[in-house]
C-alpha cells in the first residue's frame, strides 16, 4: 500500500480575497499526511499590468503571453501570491516549499507550438517533465511544495502555464510512487446534480454516470474540461479526484470521481 | 576535512544588466562543487515602484519599507530576479532552486526593532534563523540554492532583508558542516590598495593588515563596513571570504580574506 499524497489546486477566487485565502490555508493545514498546492493566479496581475499601462493581448479572443505580461505574471504568481502562500502555511505549522516549475527543474514544459494562434510564452507539460524525484525527496524531508503556475524550457525561458494542468500532471507523475489524491478545490462544495440547487452535490461519480450526465446537459459547460481532464486522470494511475469547497476541506460533503 | 561549499553574493550592478548577468552565471557554473548564490536588488523594483506611483519613504535619509514596498519589493526579488536567475542556471546545467527565508523555513528572521526609526518590514537576521539542517539536504540532493532576500518571521510576515547579511548568515550557519567559503563578487578584481589603480589589488588580507589598512585610511569607506562583517565571519568559524570580480571568478585575481 502507498503512502498517501494529497495534490490541493486552488484557483484566482480564492486568492483574491485574503479572509478566503486564510480559511483555505488553515483548512489545508489541518490536513495530515503528505501534501502538495497549486495556486492560480487570481486577478492582481491583470491589475497590475492595467496599472503599469500594460494592455492584454488577445488574438481571436484568446489571451497571449507576450514578454511584458510573462514579466508580470511571473513577478505576481512566483514573487507575490506564491511567498504569501508560503509564509501563511509557516505560521500554520506547516513547512511549505515555494516553487516554479524552473526550481529544482521540477517542471520543464515546451513552449506551446505556433499553429493558428501564437500563444506566446505558454508552456504545455506532461508526465515526463515532471522531476518526481527530486519532489519525493522534499516529501520525505516533511516538505509542503507549493507550486504557482510558472514553469520553464530548460533553456532559460520561463512559461505561464494552465495550474490545472500543472496540478492533474504532478499527480499522473507521482502516481507511480504514491496513492495519490487529486483535490480540485473552488467555491462550491462540489459538482452540482441542479446548478441551482447548492445542496445537490453528487457524492460520488463513475465514468459511466459522468457520461450520462454530460449527454443530459446536467454538468455546467464549464465544468466538463475539469473533469473531462479529471477521469483522463484517473484513467492515467490516479488513486481518485474530489471536487470540494476550498473552505470545507475537511467536512464530508464532496464529490469523488472513482474509476469506476 | 569537511567539504568545501562556496557561497557567492552578487549586488545590484550585475543584475541590472543582462549580458553582465549571464557572464557572471556562466562563470558560476563552471565553479565545481556544493554552492550556493545570494542575489540582491538592483534597480528594477524601485523602478517599479515608481512607474506604480510609490514614493520612496525616507525617515531621516533612511529608506522605509511600508506594506506597498515590501508588496513590490518581494514580487520584484522573489518573483522576477529569483526566478530569472532560476532559469538562466537550469539554462547552464545547474540545477538552481529558488529560495525566500520562508520557502522550508530555511531563514527566520526577526523584524527589526523599532528605536529611533521604524524601518517596517526590515528583516534582522542570525545564525540561529537558518535551518542547516534542510539546506545541508538541498546540498546533497545536488541543488544549489538561490537566495533573494525576502525572509519571514514565522508569523506569516515577509521582511526586507540585506543580501550581505544573508550571505554571511548563512555562510556562518553552515561553517559547523563544511569548509564554507564566503564569495562577495562585485564590479572590482578585489581589495584596492589605491582606489585609483585598479590593478592594485591586495591579494591576502590578515587581520592584521586590515587593522593597519584601516588605520592608514587606505580602504576605501564604503568597504569598511563589507569587510568588518567578512572577518567577523572568519572569527566565526567560516574557512576563507573572498571579494572578487563576478565577472571572474575563475580567474586567478581576487582578494582573500584568511584568519592570521
Amino acid at each position: 500500500m502507498s503512502e498517501v499524497l494529497k495534490i490541493f489546486k486552488i484557483g484566482g477566487a480564492i486568492i483574491d480575497d485574503a479572509a478566503q485565502l486564510g480559511r483555505f490555508l488553515t483548512e489545508l493545514a489541518r490536513v495530515s499526511g503528505a501534501k502538495i498546492l497549486v495556486h492560480g493566479g487570481g486577478k492582481g496581475a491583470s491589475q497590475m499590468l492595467q496599472n503599469l499601462g500594460i494592455k492584454p493581448q488577445l488574438v481571436q479572443g484568446r489571451r497571449i503571453t507576450d514578454a511584458a505580461t510573462l514579466g508580470i505574471v511571473t513577478m505576481f504568481y512566483a514573487g507575490k501570491t506564491n511567498k504569501q502562500i508560503v509564509a501563511l502555511l509557516q505560521q500554520l505549522g506547516v513547512n511549505a516549499l515555494g516553487l516554479s516549475g524552473a526550481d529544482g527543474n521540477v517542471i520543464r514544459a515546451t513552449r506551446r507550438p505556433v499553429q493558428d494562434i501564437d500563444y506566446g510564452f505558454v508552456g504545455d507539460v506532461s508526465e515526463a517533465g515532471v522531476n518526481a524525484a527530486l519532489l519525493g525527496q522534499f516529501l520525505q524531508s516533511g516538505l509542503t511544495p507549493v507550486f504557482c503556475a510558472i514553469t520553464h524550457d530548460g533553456q532559460g525561458q520561463l512559461l505561464n502555464t494552465n495550474a490545472d494542468t500543472i496540478a492533474s500532471v504532478l499527480a499522473r507523475a507521482l502516481a507511480a510512487a504514491y496513492a495519490v489524491e487529486l483535490h480540485f478545490c473552488f467555491e462550491k462544495d462540489g459538482v452540482l446534480a441542479d446548478v441551482n440547487d447548492e445542496t445537490s452535490v453528487i457524492p460520488q461519480i463513475t465514468p459511466e454516470l459522468y457520461q450520462r450526465l454530460k449527454a443530459s446537459g446536467a454538468i455546467a459547460a464549464g465544468m466538463v474540461p475539469k473533469l473531462d481532464n479529471a477521469f483522463a486522470a484517473l484513467a492515467a494511475g490516479v488513486e481518485k479526484v474530489v471536487i470540494e469547497n476550498a473552505l470545507r476541506l475537511n467536512e464530508p460533503v464532496k464529490t469523488v470521481l472513482c474509476r469506476s
